[in-house]
C-alpha cells in the first residue's frame, strides 16, 4: 500500500508537503500541490490523515478548558478561537471542565499524549507548578495575568481595570461601593479582591463584606443580589458587577422592586456584551472574540513565552 | 519497541482491553487493568494514544456542527453532549459553521477520514443527498426532524408544536398573530411556516407577511422587531418568538417604548432559558441539555437509524 513517503518520493516534495495537500493547508504551491495531486492519482493513495498526523507529530487539534460553555464570556472566548481555527486549519476539542481539576488534567495529558498540538485554559484550576510541568509536552496559553510564571497568556490587568472602575464611582461621589464575583478562587478574582482592598484603604472607605457578591456568573444571579441589598439597613449605593449578563439581572429585577438605577443603586458591568447595549448598562469592555483569536494564535505559535495585555475601555451609558 | 500487540499478549487480553486500559476507559475489569498495568510496567511500554487509536480505527472525538459557539440555544446543546462526552470518555470537536456549507462539509470529510468517529450536525446546511452520502463512513446525528430519511435524529416536532402555541393563543382570544424565527432556509423555520400557513387557513385568520419576522435569533433582534411594529397601522396582538433571547429583547424594548406586554402585544418564547424565568415569559420549554445527551449517545450507539422525538412542554406566565 502506498503512504506517505512513497507519494513524497514520487512526487520530490517533503512529506510536510504532501501532508499540507492532503490536508488542504494553504501555505503549498500551486506547482507543488499539482505534483502531490498526480501523484496520489496514479498511485491510487487512500489517505489515512490519522497515520499522516500521526507521522508528522502534529494532529491539527488544539484543546480549549472551559468551566462552562454556555456562559456568554466563555462562549465568546471560543467564538473568537473558532474563527482564528478555522482560518489556519486547525480544529478546537472542548473540555467543559466544570471547574473540577480532573477534567483539566485530562486535558492536560491529551497534550502530554500529543492527542492535542496545544491547550488554552479560559479559567484555570490545577496550581501552577502542574501547568508549569506540563509546558514540556505542549505549547499552554492561559487567559489570566501569567507575569512573572513560565507560560505564555492573552490577559486582562483585572487590578488596574478595577482601580479605575471605583476611582470613576468614587468620582461621581459614591462612598458605598461594593462587587460581585464569579469564582471566589479564581486568578482574576483575587486580582479583584485585592485592589478593592487596596483602594478602599488608599481612600479611607470601609471595607463591607456584605457588599461582595461571590459565585455571580448568570442573569438570574442578579435577583440574588438585589434579594440580599434589600435587606441590608445600610446598602451600598454603587457596585461593580463583573458581567454584563449579571448586570443585566439587577437591572431587570431593580425595575421590578422599584429601586432606582442609579439614583438608588449605580452599576458597572464588564465585558459589553449585546445585552449591555440594549440595555443601557454602562460596562467595560473586554473585546472577548478579540481575546479569543490572539489566545488560538498564540497556542499555535510555539514561540517563547510571551504576555498579551489587552486594554479595556469604559463604555458610559445609564446605569451610574 | 513494544507497541499495544506486545502489550495485549504479555497481559494475555484483547487488544482493545490495553486500549482500554491505556484510556482510562470505566468497562474494564479490575484484574484485567492490573494484568496489563503489571505488563506495561514490565516492559517500560511508552503510549503513544494516537497510534494505539489508530490501530482500533477509533479516535474518541465525536464531532459538533453549530452555526455559532455564542448562542444559548446551541451553547445548552452543546453543554448537554460536552456531560454526556465526559461520562463516555470522548471528546467533542467543535466546527462553527456560520451558516456556511464549506464549513459543514469539512466536518463530513473529517468523518470520512476517520478523525472523528461520529458527527451531529446541530443545525444543518448541506442537502439531503450529501449527507445521506456521507452515513457510509461513519455515525452522523442530526437536531432536527428526518423522519423519512436515512439519517438518525434527536428532534421536536416543530409542525405540531407550532399548532399548539397559535391554538394556544387563539383560545385566549387573538386573531391577529404572527411570528419571528431564525434562519429562513433552515428545516425547523420551513414546518414552522408550514404549521402557520396551516393554521391560518383553518382558522380563517389573515396570513399577513409583514407579521413574520426573520432573522431574529439575539435580544437585540427583539427592538427591530417593536421597531416594526411600531410602524404598522393594523400590528399583530400576539406573536411566537422562536427564542427567549429575542422574547427578552421584545419584553425590554416594549417596556421602553411604553407598549404593554401582553394586553397591547402578547408574547410566547421558546426554550425556556433562565432568561424566560426571570423576566416571566410565557415560553415552551425545550429540554436543550437533554437533547444534547440524547444527541450524544445516539452518535456514538453505532445503531440502526432511529428518530428520536422529544416532547415539549408549555410553561404559562406573565405575557400572555
Amino acid at each position: 500500500m502506498t503512504n506517505i513517503r512513497d507519494l513524497a518520493k514520487m512526487a520530490g516534495v517533503s512529506v510536510t508537503t504532501v501532508s499540507r495537500v492532503l490536508n488542504n493547508h494553504p501555505y503549498v504551491s500551486e506547482e507543488k500541490r499539482n505534483t502531490v495531486l498526480a501523484a496520489i492519482k496514479e498511485s491510487n493513495y487512500q489517505p489515512n490523515i490519522n497515520a499522516i498526523h500521526l507521522s508528522m507529530g502534529k494532529t491539527f487539534l488544539v484543546g480549549v478548558v472551559v468551566p462552562f460553555i454556555d456562559h456568554p464570556y466563555f462562549a465568546l472566548l471560543i467564538k473568537g478561537m473558532a474563527m482564528e481555527a478555522l482560518e489556519n486549519n486547525y480544529k478546537l476539542v472542548l473540555f467543559q471542565s466544570n471547574y473540577e481539576e480532573a477534567r483539566e488534567l485530562d486535558a492536560l495529558q491529551m497534550l502530554k499524549q500529543k492527542q492535542i498540538d496545544a491547550l488554552i485554559i479560559c479559567s484555570r484550576i490545577c496550581g501552577w507548578s502542574t501547568i508549569e510541568e506540563f509546558t514540556r509536552y505542549g505549547s499552554i496559553v492561559l487567559c489570566e495575568d501569567t507575569r512573572g510564571k513560565n507560560v505564555s497568556s492573552t490577559y486582562v490587568d483585572h487590578y488596574k481595570t478595577f482601580i479605575f472602575a471605583l476611582q470613576y464611582l468614587y468620582q461621581k461621589g459614591h462612598r458605598k461601593i461594593g462587587y460581585s464575583i464569579g469564582r471566589k478562587s479564581g486568578s482574576n478574582s483575587k486580582f479583584r479582591g485585592k485592589a478593592f482592598k487596596d483602594f478602599v484603604k488608599d481612600y479611607l472607605l470601609p471595607h463591607e463584606p456584605a457588599y461582595i457578591f461571590e459565585d455571580c456568573l448568570y442573569f438570574e444571579d442578579g435577583e440574588r443580589v438585589i434579594t440580599q441589598i434589600q435587606k441590608m439597613a445600610d446598602p451600598p449605593t454603587a457596585l461593580l458587577i463583573t458581567s454584563d449578563e449579571v448586570a443585566a439581572g439587577i437591572v431587570t429585577c431593580a425595575q421590578q422592586q422599584n429601586i432606582s438605577i442609579p439614583s438608588d443603586l449605580a452599576i458597572i458591568g464588564f465585558n459589553n456584551q449585546p445585552i449591555a447595549k440594549m440595555m443601557n448598562i454602562t460596562t467595560i469592555e473586554i473585546p472577548l472574540v478579540e481575546m479569543g483569536r490572539k489566545l488560538f494564535l498564540q497556542g499555535i505559535a510555539e514561540s517563547q513565552v510571551i504576555y498579551q495585555e489587552i486594554p479595556v475601555t469604559l463604555i458610559e451609558r445609564n446605569t451610574v
